[in-house]
């Protein structure tokens, strides 16, 4: 397998973290987010959306959207699961993901900031916002993952689809400059798998095209 | 069960086109998006991210998010599927939805816009944003459900996932004056859609909150 990735996509780090947590090895290939290279048309033939992350399957087959790739993942090799067992547990993971997914990520991502950029919108006005959308998104994950219970993690007892969203959304939070001291469930939560060598091996940092 | 939304939210849309398609009813409880009834602490209670739509179970359970809410009533009703059998196939359907919900949707709705309008632009310009993102939004998912070979629908030939989040998206494109003569495959979709008292009966102008 190949992930298309980028070492600062966040929505690609969340399935460095599903791959390790699977225990699944890909060949990393990089796309340079602020070059625009995942814009180039080698990259879009693979995925029109012209978005990171995308995986190549072995038989050629390419898959795209960061949670669509993790439930595949999910589906293909269970074991250990992303998500619980019963319907309501898994709405309320699948839910607390895509309020990250959907709600944060794409109002505060580099596509959006350079949109700003493009209207006049200097940098400290474009981290403005991003701290905002963040800040708002994530004062609600708190209360979801309060509900939730989990003892450490955000949900029951092992790390899933929502951990695996929440540890890339709060580093871009601290880029932004948020005030976290509002959400300690979800620190708690990022503790508990930054414990973790699945979590540990995906962060940009250590990743190939890491600046 | 109770459906909190709001007629024109294209999230609370999806969920009444998925409850249709499985049979089930729910009371329709409004709440005013433009008045901003949404982030009353009476809903916030049971949504902390004040946003539609919001599914109450009978037992008292709140769902949010409206993919989480779709793939809930997809597995404890699971004729007639909204998603395909295959993992492959189930990616590639949930891919196109989540290229709508998570990157069309959130960066062109009301909240996004009254924060443009808050930071001074003009409708126009708003409108411009808006047509821009969904316009090369839906540009990708013309590419994804061609490629996805769907005889009418958006994949497969039944209506699914995927359609049920293209009908609102392609309502909100023609509100901002997307051109939509580059999507014909979409559009095939759409019109197959509108045959089906499922969908006939998710429209906005049908809800009892249609002004």
């Amino acid at each position: 397998m190949i992930l298309h990735g980028y070492y600062r996509s966040t929505a690609a780090w969340r399935v460095r973290i599903a791959l390790n947590l699977k225990g699944l090895t890909a060949e990393h290939r990089p796309h340079h987010l602020r070059r625009g290279e995942q814009r180039e048309g080698s990259y879009t033939r693979l995925n029109p959306q012209g978005l990171l992350p995308a995986l190549e399957l072995d038989g050629g087959a390419v898959l795209t959207q960061s949670l669509a790739i993790c439930e595949y993942l999910d589906e293909t090799q269970p074991d250990p699961p992303l998500l619980p067992r019963e319907p309501l547990e898994r709405a309320r993971v699948r839910a607390f993901a895509q309020a990250i997914a959907c709600d944060i990520h794409p109002v505060q991502n580099l596509k959006v900031l350079n949109r700003l950029g493009a209207l006049g919108f200097d940098q400290e006005a474009r981290n403005g916002w991003a701290r905002e959308v963040i800040a708002e998104g994530l004062a609600a994950c708190e209360i979801l993952a309060v509900a939730g219970g989990g003892d450490a993690f955000c949900f029951g007892v092992g790390p899933g689809l929502a951990d695996l969203c929440l540890v890339p959304q709060l580093y871009n939070a601290r880029r932004f400059g948020v005030d976290l001291s509002a959400v300690p469930a979800l620190l708690r939560a990022e503790a508990a798998c930054a414990e973790l060598p699945a979590f540990q091996a995906a962060v940009p940092e250590r990743q190939p095209d890491a600046e």
